[in-house]
């Protein structure tokens, strides 16, 4: 009966949506790339500052930061413009704060010398997960502009520790799920968002009820189905980083 | 050897802080209640008023929401005072948006009728797991406040599904921990947030590797201490409100 | 006939409230003071910063100044919070300016060194005279910071000239009366914040005419009550910092 | 001796700085008058809206309200324009609260009419004492409007109580002085706002101890000043509006 | 020896950069376009809303309007967030409303019905001219969105009036040249833009003289160049809109 | 037939309203100008600073600036004040930046020292025209402001290249009119701020089509128009600063 089920999107339980990055979408940043998880499209710029955070100066070591924004028509209804509205809204600080720790989680500050690298996550197309998408595109972004560094002569040791990804998993009429767009997501009992690294160890586990508590079992299903969706956006990441060299 | 190692606090790994909860703290608050989780103090202000928000208006169920401050003195050091600075920070955002979820997850808002409930959350002095705190605390100002409007007449289902409490738990030195306080928050490698009901469902698992990524032993250690303490919150948060009826 | 008349809170006309001062309240202020008049309740910390603002620097003295805010519900009805409206409101400002004027003219800044003492006055819970009750224990406070100061070896000097302590007096019915609270505050005729030294003279007088305008007669009896209230303002602090010693 | 002493301004100490009041020195608002007190030049607009603020819709009253600023160089240097610095100054909503309230001090609301009167002091030149050249070239304004809303039929009561206006006195050296110019007020130990009817009852009394605190004797003193002062710009007010007629 | 003279760009003084337009570049917006003008590039999304701002309300016509934003890298230097900075610079402000005008001189706004179409140009890539290409994208976008209201039945009239589209021109060492790219307009002496519709009129001129003021000669040579330009661009809206139709 | 047509204002097409320069309108500014044109009323205010922005330090040159408001009852409808709603509006930003371009075009910043030239340009009464008249009367001011500093020997070269002046132009009813008022600039089809030297060159050309687009015809008849007023303008400047010398 429950093979009888059927996800909104048609996918089986397990398995992800088409997922491209295409690095070099933009000509001036260090490390620009742009990834599609379905038809979620997040532009992810790394830039290169030659300085630190007034709170690092001094202390030899790097800083990472991100920050992240939607298009006000990246969504089916037009949002108003943060920058009109005056303040970034509460969602894109919790997203922006998340991606800059699971990125700086990645990368061994000291060895990146003294400087900031920004990783702007700039939303054209939503259809959820777009904070997961910034954080996998992201991370290419940044390690291309890690590699503009390193060829410009400007760093010899190799500041990246581990590769990160992230994807979201729930439950949705308690069927444990991976990779959730935006017609599963606002229906989800669930939505768990794991930031990984490629030796299989958590960076970040955000999992929030949006409706009923959940148990102890669901909780290590999610973890199971995206410990294997986060396996293939490494993989991914690797082998855009080896043709993009 | 391991049974060696001590906590900063001088704490047993698995040993929460003295917790007091005070109800009845200010008298205008439907419900009111200073908590105290060792030196941390949190005043949380349940405040009923006869109205949703827009985004609600017209569908016949109610809304809670929080919102989170820290005096200025409440930390080591002065910190700006968010109401002159012009903006709540991006932490500020961050752990009332996570209160809000959390204390709305126990409630049923449809039997709550059109109204809202806010409950502030006030830190008059800090020494880690302030956000916790108030989501434990904050949960009996609210189960207060309900009984106001039960007691006025104004409510006669009773909107609560489950009890809410929250702890932190981490990894120190390789050591899960339970209740972190400052002088150990400040320098653990990992720091997770859970908020739990009293049937042991998540409503909340915030997880974050501060140094060195998390292995999933570690966080199924985590867990297991997390839903220890909270097992604990729950009980004096119910002795709390027999007392105070 | 005269005599018949009451008070709203039953008090005699020179009958001030019930003020306590509770030295030592929160754990990190270099000076912290809980004062409650009547039900009004200040939490007063005194921070000290080594450093002067900008237009004072090079000049050989120091700085005191004060911050006030209201928690959300300290009041009846539930009031905006201002870190979240984004903005201190007019009568937020003006009163920490009164308030740090006051404690400015107790002290002799040439001789507190190149410091700032931030007096940060939050309310708890407001039933009238919130800022004159900021400025009787904000001065404890004060008093406290600068102890530590002194037993830290860092101020040989003694910087403090005179106490000073603030009361209200207002115009009820034709009837000067001593310490407003809120239920006779919002009726009265005339209001007047009167802040004083330990020798009877004057920091601060201010009278407004909230209904007609006052006589001369009428302020000759509001200043002499005033004077009055604020001896036995000035008795309390002394009694506390010396229990303290 | 003491006849010996001399101002800073030259003036005798009971002696005010030429006032002109010149009305209709805009077009477009119901009531304007420039007033110049010495070289302090503010231009006052008063502005007629058909309807009250939110607070006092449906009750049956009126409202008067107040805006000040001054222009960027009206002072010595330059100061940082407002609008540009993104809020009004503590200063700057001190003083028109002050205004405000001072105003509406003279006017029953009740016989307004359910309409706002705005009156906007802008300080074209500052040399002292622009708040209270506001108030009593406000008030002039104010009731250059309300006959304009008479000629035009759309008030029959006469809403004017009393006249209003405002000096400021001061005690420098030791000596009590009126009406304070820049050079003065600069320099003064205390400086004392005096807002007064034409029967000789305040409206406000604002003295605040710049250096050392003040004595009843010179409160008294300065008292009797301003009443003296306070009465020869009622005349001018009364004057300027009957030849205006 | 004038026709030694070369643009930094290589192009001819009257020879445009590639130019493409492609529709539907994001699925959600009504009309959708994303334009590329040499290496500028601009997404140009517009939005449909069923109601008009309040200046219009009742009135029995539509409004058109535009916001303009830079992605923070789509510069050779990353530029500050606008959203982060809290609010839209001035150049930001300028470049919308121009954006806005231009749009709506092209349409007959009666003919709209009572709605709004927000057309947002957010620029990933900015190598001069951003603000003239998101004008002559920006009015494809329209011509979408109104063709969608048209097939949904939403409208029945035309109220397309004119094509509109802009480009750039400018001196350069006393050379008028048309369409300048980055290289080119930071050095220029004169900097004009200019709208014009399909029948040589002009809605915009205008012409900045960032050197030396320039002649009556300059002016009529840049305006032969622009209206070149233009006509080249309308024919390539016409093209792409039949294209897509 | 033509001849038979009416301005609104009664004036000839080419007639300018009377203008007046006010030199010296207030005490402080080291150059200031109160300019009427007709009923538009601008006071043009220059304070020297000795300092340069920011992105100009170290390279031996100085900078113009200007900063434009509207006082809120210059209009026939009182404004909300820029300063209370706490941000400038996009049309203040516009027109001042369009300010401080058109003034630094007239002078040779390298030729200034290091210093920067603010001129405040507030407007006490509009009735069309303000940018222009700003121009117009701010140049006069910073030519004062420039006389200043010579005469303080601060300043040997004469850093003035050109006079620079401003002036609208426009079409209504079809008919090309000079100087327009607001009774006529509210219902023009098009409407052209310029600015030109003293030599019959342009600085700006602002031209923009409020109803239909216009010919290039008209715009013809505007420039011919436009540059006839500003050599009248340039004329009365030049009396205007020789007879203060």
């Amino acid at each position: 009966m429950s093979e009888q089920w059927q996800r909104p999107s048609g996918r089986a339980p397990d398995e992800m949506r088409p997922v491209q990055i295409e690095p070099g979408y933009t000509k001036y940043a260090e490390g620009s790339v742009l990834i599609s998880v379905g038809d979620t499209r997040v532009l992810c710029n790394a830039s290169v500052e030659e300085r630190v955070p007034p709170f690092l100066q001094g202390q030899g070591q790097g800083w990472i930061t991100a920050e992240y924004g939607m298009l006000p028509r990246s969504t089916g209804t037009r949002m108003r413009r943060e920058a009109s509205a005056g303040k970034q809204g509460g969602r894109t600080v919790e997203i922006q704060r998340l991606i800059g720790r699971a990125l700086r989680a990645g990368v061994d500050l000291t060895r990146l010398g003294e400087r900031t690298i920004t990783v702007d996550c700039d939303v054209l197309q939503a259809d959820g997960g777009t904070r997961t998408a910034a954080i996998t595109g992201g991370f290419v972004a940044l390690a291309l502009a890690i590699r503009t560094l390193q060829r410009g002569g400007k760093l010899s040791d190799a500041p990246i520790l581990h590769h990160v990804a992230a994807t979201s998993v729930g439950v949705l009429d308690g069927h444990p799920i991976l990779d959730l767009e935006y017609c599963e997501d606002s229906i989800a009992e669930t939505d768990m968002n794991l930031v990984m690294t490629d030796d299989s160890r958590f960076i970040e586990v955000q999992g929030t009820a949006e409706g009923a508590p959940f148990s102890r079992d669901e909780l290590d299903a999610m973890l199971a189905l995206g410990a294997l969706g986060i396996a293939e956006l490494i993989a991914l990441q690797k082998a855009v980083l080896e043709a993009a060299a």
